[in-house]
């Protein structure tokens, strides 16, 4: 309970590439909306700069000690994109930062909403984020050098803590039916493990719907016009999770404008869930990258810590800034307007409200 | 080559559920194609009745030994929907028949069209068929009663194998692009060794231009209606590919709609993608089944063994009669129409061509 606390301490990640120019704006944005919280002393910014992919490289890890320590030392996390090397690049191969953060600070939820009332889509993800095909991501091995192999983990705990988030949060916020979906006639032992213990969870739910389907088949109803409304809260393994969530946000108008918190008990960290776009810097046009996703990330940070008025005029502004005519000119590609001066808009439709 | 052979041996397996209705009326369509053949005895069809969850369970085997043999007899396999046990189910906890079928017979690429015209959507994935998450999809293992582990294996050969028939298929139909989908920034071992050796192998083809994404961004640029009619042929690993088929089909009109195919060196099976719908057999509606998805896949077998123009005007009968009204009142759920009337309709179409 952050109301309970002498002081938030707010960690703002810049990230790579587009991240710091976009992460900023974000800032000025919670600032503007916390003035009198940043006075009182209740709430505190640490800016911290050191995860870009240069650092990384530099001592070989996902997350630098010192980066690591610090991010221990904030409540609440507010952080830009980060570089995630590829086969080919020039950088050794670690593990993502938003992956390692998963893990080290024990964020266990994924939670993406995924909005679009006038199609009557109203959808709320619930994505293990610690196990699944992640925990070992980078522990494959080839036993010799024609087979590979990678392996998916899952544990009770882990399974029980996800289903019992998104059944929380059903229950605290009247929805009615709880989706879980695995591909568990397949991958048998760790999806079935996840369908199981989620339907065993569900008993304590008894006001709550359950049912279940495929990652495949639900990939399908997503799409299907009639059928998707259907669907309110939906819990999934961490992969599916990462599957289905960009093709949902893709129908609010992109992952460009979607949020993403990541919840742990002691910690929860909110992020943009697009890429660092490097061409964008290389090109000298990081102060035209689109700042939406950063912002309702920042968005769904107050309402996380108890702001829960800075969270809605915050999302209105938004909502009326990404879709009105003017949106278009603020952060078209080809109109040279800039993020700073998209934040300044949201900041002065909030003073309208 | 199948012109060369005296005799072309097409099994025709009914599966579970409405499998046997529906196969039945593709059957008779086949029958009607290729009168002469059979006069001829160019070709003969051999219905295999076995493959249902009742023999299966009985023998505690995905497939059956007589079964296996029957099949084995075959060149050319048109296969109903079969029923895949579920926890909770009354039946052993047996593996899915299609993906026994895939492994035993070898049949290494699954190969599904996707077309909306209207739309400028015409996409061919190529789906690799016998490894990832399938090939020990029931041999993953409890460590203890709470750590649950599965695995992905993938081979150089088995990636290499797709990887040729898709970037093969692309130049023989003159398409400009392969665009390859994987997770290699997080399963890297598997993946990245997938992406790697289509790489590798994609410089064979210098003509054709090659593209990679990760799935769940893939995901998302499907919906997007600018931008998904760049991609043209997809290779991408077993259960990307299971996602990602089903959800292009459903921008055709749903997985009812579309055939796959599972091609291996020496047999070639052709099957409905949709499920085996006990519900409708147990409340008496399996006449009135969609026959749509085994008909298209029969289309395929047609043009697999050298029929092409048999199944073009198959699909150009199947595509006037699934697109008119009259489709509407023939498959309709509440109509009463049967599938045996559909398949009629279909070959009375095929004559007025
Ligand atoms: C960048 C990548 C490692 C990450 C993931 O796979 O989780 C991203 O896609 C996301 O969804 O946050
Ligand atoms: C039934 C199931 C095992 C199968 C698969 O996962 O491959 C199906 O979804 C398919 O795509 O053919």
């Amino acid at each position: 309970n952050y109301s309970e606390l002498d002081e938030i301490i707010i960690g703002i990640v810049g990230g790579d590439g587009i991240g710091p120019a976009i992460t900023a704006q974000a800032q000025r944005i919670l600032e503007f909306l916390l003035k009198d919280e940043v006075e009182k002393g209740k709430v505190r910014f640490k800016v911290i700069d050191g995860l870009t992919i240069e650092n990384r490289a530099k001592v070989n890890k996902a997350i630098p000690d010192d980066v690591l320590e610090e991010l221990k030392e904030c409540h609440v996390i507010l952080k830009g994109p980060t570089t995630t090397p590829r086969a080919g690049d020039p950088w050794p191969n670690i593990e993502s930062a938003n992956v390692a953060m998963r893990k080290e600070l024990d964020l266990f939820a994924n939670v993406r909403p995924v909005r679009v009332p006038e199609q009557g889509i109203d959808w709320t993800f619930f994505r293990e984020n610690t196990e699944g095909a992640y925990v070992l991501g980078s522990k494959g091995f080839h036993i010799n050098e024609d087979i590979a192999f990678d392996f998916k983990v899952m544990t009770t705990q882990g399974i029980e803590r996800i289903a019992k988030a998104a059944f929380d949060y059903a229950r605290a916020n009247g929805k009615k039916k709880v989706t879980i979906v695995t591909k568990a006639n397949v991958v048998k032992t760790t999806d079935g493990k996840f369908l199981n213990i989620c339907k065993e969870v569900a008993k304590d739910y008894p006001e709550i719907e359950v049912d279940d389907w495929y990652i495949d088949i639900m990939t399908a109803k997503l799409v299907d016009e009639k059928r998707r409304t259907q669907f309110q809260v939906i819990v999934l393994p961490n992969l599916y999770g990462d599957i289905l969530t960009d093709e949902a946000a893709e129908f609010q108008g992109g992952v460009g404008t979607a949020g993403s918190a990541n919840i742990g008990k002691r910690y929860a960290m909110f992020e943009a869930i697009h890429g660092s776009a490097p061409r964008m810097v290389e090109e000298g046009r990081a102060k035209y990258a689109d700042p939406s996703s950063i912002i309702r990330a920042a968005s769904m940070l107050l309402s996380h810590i108890g702001y829960i008025e800075e969270s809605k005029k915050l999302d209105k502004a938004m909502d009326i800034c990404t879709r009105t005519e003017k949106k278009l000119v603020i952060t078209g590609r080809d109109t040279g307007a800039t993020n700073q001066e998209f934040a300044d808009y949201v900041m002065e439709t909030i003073q309208s409200l």
